[in-house]
């Protein structure tokens, strides 16, 4: 089993990995003490999966809710649906929500777990590549609003995260190409020597070899949490793990968040951030290609056809990098080098827009 | 002027007290670097201090959100309709929310500002002797649910607390009252001094007297400061803040809000707690007849009529203090000293219930 810890002093937390471990209660026992637990998934992971779990779970008092599947449901009603139910069955301070299924689970899981109480304990338990890789981890949470994505949230750490890499085996392949959109980024933001390995081995990721999904899991979970670990909050850093994600947001926002999973939305953003960096002339327009072809080979978009530039540039303009105006997006230096800029020619995010939107 | 500090490392904060801070447009300057402000207010409130605070921050953008006046609107739709003005109005992750009002619009701006965009810049600016010497201070945010007080939240502390006494002229005596319950509570917590002065001087509060309510607003917040400075989570100490407070968000609860102003419940709530520590034989019978003494003198409520004492209960079952099914309860051990117990005889609560509610 790989155990990572994300370093946060008194909130520094376990990361396992492996396959199987749904299974494994002791694990269950050791990491998580609370006996009042409510459990969030989807209607299409519950099923898969909750079974097992309820076992690991032992005589814990467990609580399901079961939302549908999706990014449309990523709602503060729902997040206060889990609330109420919390209510109903009176869990105190001491219980513990638990996630079960991807990103949009356990960002509104998350969400209500901060809030209830101010506060309680809250256990990842992604089924997704994309979560595994990259929402599960680093304690932001969140609900979409219809002018935006994640745009009511709160920083909120998992007290334990387990990644049974068993679970990918169902993952539907849209969403394991959509959760490698975020191994790219990874890559390209701090590990030029993962994007060579990702060029070699794509076609095993594609086809879901055990073995090199273990790999861009671990390697992707170990760059996160260092990150997290010296920037929790954002204030510098951790934005670099925002690369792609101004323009896919606005995809993603401009759709309702019905056409596109995230991480399809941001590697069509990758791709986007890639061509305004050469825009810029920070990077060099053979690194540009290079993304574009590994996104392409990924099956992922790399344009967004049914969004108008004008239509996206309106959704970036809310989204929360916007300080003072001014809208700040992570352009690329080279393949394994990102950077914030807030200080570019405006035309080069009016060209990038037009050339990729519409 | 009356400059405290609350000290949290990076997120320390100052507070301001003195009659006519509103109108000093340099203090703002000087301590609100946002452009974009978000004033939420209420309709009792607005109208007599809204427009000197508009001169005062000058030419920023001032966008203003002004709910009904009382405990009852302190609801989750009321929080997500001023994010939907944030995300309307396009305010980022640099505007500010300014709370103008008391402990109702404090909460819910604070919650908001906690959760829009996982975090934006929060100022007080309490207008009622309740705010002033508790709720404004601290960091607590939050919204009631129809189960119970305050059960969705977030810790988020302010960036600045100012705090003009000039105010609570306007505030009407029965507000005045409830904020003088909160001042009783630091007294019997940890300040017998402050305790013999507010029998001392009970007369002066109770007639609005400025340099009497100057010195209790400063007191309650150096001790409130101190406090949280050195436990803002509540792992531990804070929790004595709660005095008084299961037994009156009992009340609350259970009248849905509208019948008791909250220090009004914390009131009757600090005499049960006494009462409470008397059945215990923690605290002797003459000094819990001080505490009812000083209440019924404050004119505030010393029992809960409307409320039988099984419905009571129910109530604080669900309270947040709820730990391992076990309710802990904060009991005094002398005028000035304050404890925390899970480990009471259950008979000394059930026969404080029944002396007090119904």
């Amino acid at each position: 089993m790989e155990l990572l810890n994300v370093e946060l002093g008194t909130r520094s937390y376990p990361i396992l990995i492996e396959a199987g471990l749904l299974g494994r209660p002791d694990l269950f026992r050791q990491h998580l003490p609370a006996q009042d637990v409510l459990v969030v998934s989807n209607t299409t992971v519950a099923p898969l999966y909750l079974p097992a779990l309820r076992t690991s779970l032992g005589s814990r008092r467990v609580v399901e809710v079961i939302l549908p599947d999706g990014e449309a449901h990523k709602t503060l009603a729902n997040s206060a649906r889990v609330v109420d139910v919390l209510v109903a069955n009176r869990f105190g301070r001491d219980c513990a929500l638990l996630a079960l299924g991807g990103g949009v689970v356990g960002d509104l899981a998350g969400f209500a777990a901060a809030c209830y109480q101010r506060g309680v304990a809250f256990v990842q338990v992604p089924t997704t590549l994309l979560a595994q890789v990259d929402s599960a981890v680093g304690g932001k949470t969140g609900v979409n609003h219809p002018g935006g994505k994640n745009l009511i949230g709160a920083f909120h750490q998992p007290t334990l995260v387990v990644s049974d890499t068993h679970t990918l085996a169902t993952l539907p392949p849209r969403e394991l190409r959509a959760g490698l959109a975020e191994v790219i980024k990874y890559a390209l933001i701090c590990d030029a020597a993962l994007f060579d390995w990702l060029e070699a081995h794509l076609d095993e990721l594609l086809a879901g070899e055990p073995g090199a999904l273990a790999h861009v899991i671990k390697r992707s979970c170990e760059i996160k949490a260092a990150i997290v670990g010296r920037d929790e909050r954002e204030h510098g850093e951790r934005a670099l793990l925002n690369l792609g994600h101004s323009f896919g947001h606005a995809a993603e926002s401009a759709t309702a968040y019905r056409q596109w999973l995230h991480g399809e939305a941001v590697a069509a953003g990758l791709v986007m951030a890639a061509a305004m960096s050469v825009e810029c002339g920070l990077l060099d327009a053979p690194a540009s290609l290079r993304v574009q072809r590994l996104i392409e080979r990924a099956g992922l978009p790399t344009r967004i056809a049914a969004v108008s530039p004008q239509a996206a540039l309106e959704h970036m303009r809310i989204d929360k990098k916007v300080l003072g105006g001014r809208l700040r997006l992570i352009l690329l230096r080279r393949i394994g080098e990102a950077l914030v800029s807030a200080d570019y020619p405006p035309a080069a995010l009016t060209h990038t827009l037009a050339g990729h939107f519409g």
